[in-house]
């Protein structure tokens, strides 16, 4: 029997009393780890929280955080074999691997420098202009952002098991407070990998991140009006979620990202042959592969004229025809696999669904070629592009969370932006178009429904970060379907945990309230 | 019978097909109007927002919003004798009735202020600064802000029927929606009058504002993810807001700002016979007078240091002696009625819950001395402040909705930071002090727990707007038990009502987007 995973909790790694449950490598079935939380206290790891992480983090000024995280980031940076490793059995390939770990480790950084730079020196950050009051000048108002007393409660996706936990863990503790970490059990064990290698660190302040490996149970029930949660994940769950207790009736706020239809749309401006074709093809065939698909922000749904929908999809249908899946450490593979047998079929169900209304143009849910891999225990899928028939229903609706997408043929620019909607809300859509007027109208008509939008011709195509790259310093997060939360944007990230507070006096006053 | 409000839906008047249930005059128990939604088609109610209303105010820039909101704020200050005379049957003295009318207009003046001021000329808001990408300065990041092509549901409490209309509208109508204005039935013979002048004016485009008189129904139902509710009063109807499928599964959003236990302390540097002792006192007595103590902002708990509790209770007692109760209109008289008799009910159950761990050291839940006014057939009640045992526990829970407040004695600025605290969430706080350092540590302590703190002492006074008064221009709204949302705050409530997008691609390509 494999290990199984522990817990890092008030300050010890906790083990549980049973033997757990197994979690299984993607690409080849064998078990890598055990995972159960039973046993766990997750009351004493509240209080932990709140009497030690959280009063050591706000001992702390803005600037010695962002120290700190400067810090971890290095530290983090300088090995990462291990993790490479523990990241090719959840399925990802090298490149895959990258994104999760050293985008983590990344995003650390970018909130060290951020903070340094944009925060104040001391404990309490000043928002907007002094609001005078009267005509004495004896009397204004100020707003400022506080440090809230409480627990940053963080549930993750199993698709990022390093970023997904960084990505929240570095601005909440930026803003003071301590966080509890619950990855997804799937993928858990290269968390625990990373949390052993903080902790063993000793550059945090002990207190301000412990892991929670297992199930979250009751750990809603622990929190209270000065705590949060961060979720990661289904809309299902986020429902479930917001009809806790906890967030029903003792003020717990809740910020969720979920998986969301994402659209590309193609200009009406671009030609087959163009650059842009070619930046647009290129984009969904990227979406459709990278993490075998396993994106929160991956295209869903490509949108195109209606009279280059076949050309795209055979331009689309070529490239993938060169993606190899199979073995993610294998170095001549494109594609590793889903994250579970369970997720494939998943897909496989989400693929059927959409095809009540859209014919398969490539690839097959059932049948896939595979370079040192074994299609019955590894978790592999093809590529699958499907087109949609007119008047499509299914693939606005059903989220096939793999390497799946589906082509959706629009007859104008305002057409176009009524197809997006119908994704309900989404965490990133992509423009590709030559056409500053086209780029004008339609993203403002998309604007509403996203938390971000890449507008890509020729001229940016150099430094393109992609359609499905989360930036931590641009917002992450989506209206609607997306789950209605926000995250990242730099600092904008750091305020979502604080508390904005008017307060008004005499100048004198608030300078002295204020000042550090 | 008397008259049966009218709601204004999909541009014309709809008088429901029942005859409704009354509304009594607060103060004299005679019949002031009757109200019914009886027949009213929320669907179409909806469609009109979505297709005349929304689109013909996001047709115009946020000058031209602007614009129309100094005409209706104008428009509507010219003749207010009607108001007045409707506003005193709801109980509220000419006092009274100046915060909720002429502040509801005030406020509409403000955001037209505002909105000329600090929006840009066109229809979308740059947030702050570009983020650029790679190392050839082809590409980069920027936030803006976009009009939501959604609805502004408001659902009002019965304590403000103007003010609490027009600071949730004028916001709304800045940022682009359309408002459905849903005023609570006791007080909304107010709101449509309002409303009746605002339509008559023809100032707003037609679709802009909408009012549902009597239940809301299924008003929820016909929201989805664009749309949002905002929501002032209890916490109980909060929570079954938070739990409609609306705001649970359709990513309808929901601005909660609920009654709380607010708490004013006296600084420890304070002694009896000075200005800022004096200055504490009359915050108290004016927070439990005004509006007869109905306000979400008013002081529920006064916080002082043990050895002047005895001090503060004589000098608040001595205060409330002088206040005279009785027919709102009548120019002697200081304080009017309560809402309704159901009202007066509820706070004289909350006293009693709060006397199990406090004793009554002026007035009385059951007797009260009134002029021009029937202690039967109105909803009168004595001015009633209790002093709280040691350990008291029920002052902290139970929110006595009248003129109402409990005296606690603290020990130490941290245990006063902690009794702040105990209310889980409030709306407003305030602090007494002339002391510098206690400002700082006691307004940096309690800033978490707050929306808003008023410092106060002898060099703020002459231009001291008050505890209870929230501020077109500061945020109004609280963690916790204060509903966890944020209005108003100047153009910090607009942005609420938008959707922040992140941009990337070319610097021109950004520029043609967000270019006027």
């Amino acid at each position: 029997m494999s290990a199984l995973l522990e817990s890092y909790a008030a300050g010890t790694w906790f083990r549980a009393s049973d033997d757990g449950d197994p979690l299984l490598d993607a690409a080849t079935g064998e078990e890598v780890a055990r995972i159960s939380a039973k046993g766990l206290d997750l009351t004493a790891m509240a209080e932990h929280a709140r009497t030690v992480g959280g009063p050591a983090i706000r001992a702390l000024t803005f600037h010695e955080r962002a120290a700190i995280l400067k810090q971890l980031a290095g530290f983090l940076n300088e090995d990462k074999d291990e993790l490479y490793a523990l990241s090719a059995r959840t399925g990802a390939t090298k490149r895959d691997s990258m994104v999760d770990i050293d985008g983590g480790f990344g995003t650390v950084f970018v909130y060290a420098s951020k903070g340094a730079k944009q925060l104040p020196a001391g404990t309490v950050i000043v928002d907007g202009d002094d609001e005078p009051v009267g005509k004495n000048g004896v009397f204004a108002g100020r707003h400022i952002y506080t440090s809230r007393p409480g627990i940053a409660v963080q549930i993750n996706a199993f698709n990022f098991p390093t970023w997904g936990m960084l990505e929240k863990f570095a601005p909440a503790f930026l803003a003071g407070l301590p966080s509890i970490v619950k990855p997804a059990s799937q993928t858990a064990y290269l968390t625990e990998a990373v949390v052993r290698k903080i902790v063993a660190s000793g550059i945090l302040p002990e207190g301000s991140l412990q892991l929670l490996c297992g199930s979250a149970g009751a750990l809603l029930d622990v929190l209270d009006e000065q705590d949060s949660v961060a979720f990661t994940g289904s809309a299902h769950t986020a429902g479930v979620l917001r009809s806790n207790p906890a967030v029903q009736n003792r003020g717990v706020r809740l910020q969720v990202e979920a998986d969301s239809l994402n659209c590309s749309i193609l200009g009406p401006d671009v030609e087959p042959g163009s650059a842009e074709f070619d930046l647009f093809v290129k984009g969904v065939v990227t979406e459709m592969t990278v993490k075998a698909g396993q994106k929160c922000t991956a295209i869903r749904r490509a949108i195109v004229p209606a009279a280059k929908a076949d050309a795209v999809a055979e331009a689309i249908s070529a490239k993938l025809a060169k993606i190899t899946v199979g073995n993610p450490a294998h170095d001549d593979v494109r594609m590793g696999a889903l994250a579970s047998l369970g997720q494939r079929d998943e897909v496989r169900k989400a693929i059927e669904a959409i095809s009540a209304s859209a014919d398969v143009v490539f690839g097959s849910a059932d049948k896939v070629d595979l370079i040192d891999a074994d299609a019955e225990r590894g978790a592999f899928l093809s590529p699958v592009l499907l087109k949609a028939r007119p008047g499509a229903v299914e693939a606005h609706d059903v989220e096939p969370f793999g390497p799946v997408s589906t082509l959706l043929s629009y007859s104008s620019v305002e057409d176009a932006i009524a197809l997006a909607a119908r994704g309900k809300g989404s965490l990133a859509g992509s423009l590709v178009t030559a056409d500053p007027a086209v780029a004008r109208s339609v993203v403002r008509g998309l604007a509403p429904w996203h938390g971000r939008i890449l507008v890509l011709d020729a001229v940016a195509a150099p430094d393109n970060t992609g359609h499905g790259t989360p930036l931590p310093t641009l917002v992450h997060g989506g209206p609607g379907r997306a789950g209605g939360g926000e995250e990242l944007g730099g600092i904008r990230g750091v305020l979502h945990h604080m508390q904005r507070t008017a307060i008004q006096g005499s100048p004198a006053m608030l300078d002295a309230i204020t000042g550090e």
